[in-house]
């Protein structure tokens, strides 16, 4: 059967969402033609307003509206203290966890040279001009435990010593609240080999 | 932190897709603005292209562009042939499975009195002028073997039947590859009790 071509467009359309499969993408599709057409008309226009409005801080690279965004411009956070991490979301997760008053800096990505994205494609020359600018005390490395993570964290790392900065990376373990039992053999002799002194009473 | 209003925004709006909670929404919507932007572009238009284009058949209320559906405009289908499903899914879901060349009846939903919804909702006035006009050969009750889906397929069965049609609901049971060990105990019991007889040689 074919179907009619707006919908197997919007269908097909749909399916360039993340973790949204043919199956998914009819579903949704239906439901929003059936069942949810002020809804439909909301996403539309969402993502035509996001799609203008959204570019870059100038200063941090983060996803926001105005030239720089609201962490780069307040005044009572940390300016010494950069946190490098990957993506927007990893800034929204630190930041959520509330225990984190400095800047940050958003890579969008990690170094990936056979995918053509190496350090200016990361904005590591405009961090670059910032350490030499305006050196920060330090600098805390929150990219991801990958290989790739791990090869960005010690290219900026070299970076920020450069400049004389302390450079530090986020401690990475058993998550608190998780049983040893169920935690995977890599995450353990991580967390063995990483153990850290207990403190006296 | 504050998110930027428009990031927010499209958040809010991804909610609305069924299956989708605040947590694949975030995703939805850093995936779309960092890595896929044509790909967001496509789904608002897309959108916007369904919602203008996308009406009911005026003779079988499934989905379509044009006054009435390819399939009921479709000629060598069997018109002394009705199937009454729920929803266009279930169109879908026949056609697909190739064994059927009658005509569809769409009712877009099911009988559901306390949440206002009655024959005339599901377009049974409709379907009773159609059977007045040009009375079926058979009718083929294909909807969901729920109390509402059985509420309403009785209903539909009593009007068929005042204008001579055959009816007939499809059958359920064990699918096909299924193993008894896992099937439910109603399906079991209803497979058991709608026993057919086994052919003869």
């Amino acid at each position: 059967m074919k179907l009619s071509p707006s919908i197997q467009a919007l269908i097909d359309a749909l399916r360039h969402l993340p973790g949204v499969g043919p199956k998914s993408a009819q579903r949704m599709t239906l439901h929003l033609l059936e069942r949810d057409r002020p809804g439909a008309q909301m996403i539309a226009e969402a993502i035509e307003t996001a799609l203008a409005k959204v570019g870059h801080c100038n200063s941090c690279r983060n996803f926001t509206e105005l030239p720089v965004c609201e962490i780069c411009a307040d005044a009572r956070r940390d300016q010494g203290l950069v946190c490098v991490v990957e993506t927007p979301a990893d800034v929204m997760a630190i930041e959520h966890s509330g225990g984190y008053r400095g800047r940050y800096f958003v890579l969008m990505g990690h170094l990936s040279p056979l995918d053509g994205i190496g350090p200016e494609q990361l904005g590591l020359d405009v961090l670059q001009q910032q350490f030499s600018d305006n050196a920060p005390r330090e600098v805390i490395l929150a990219t991801n435990p990958t290989v790739e993570g791990e090869a960005t964290a010690f290219y900026v790392s070299q970076r920020a010593r450069a400049v004389g900065a302390k450079v530090s990376r986020i401690a990475h373990g058993v998550p608190l609240g998780g049983e040893l039992e169920y935690i995977d053999a890599t995450t353990l002799a991580h967390a063995l080999s990483g153990r850290t002194a207990m403190p006296d009473e």
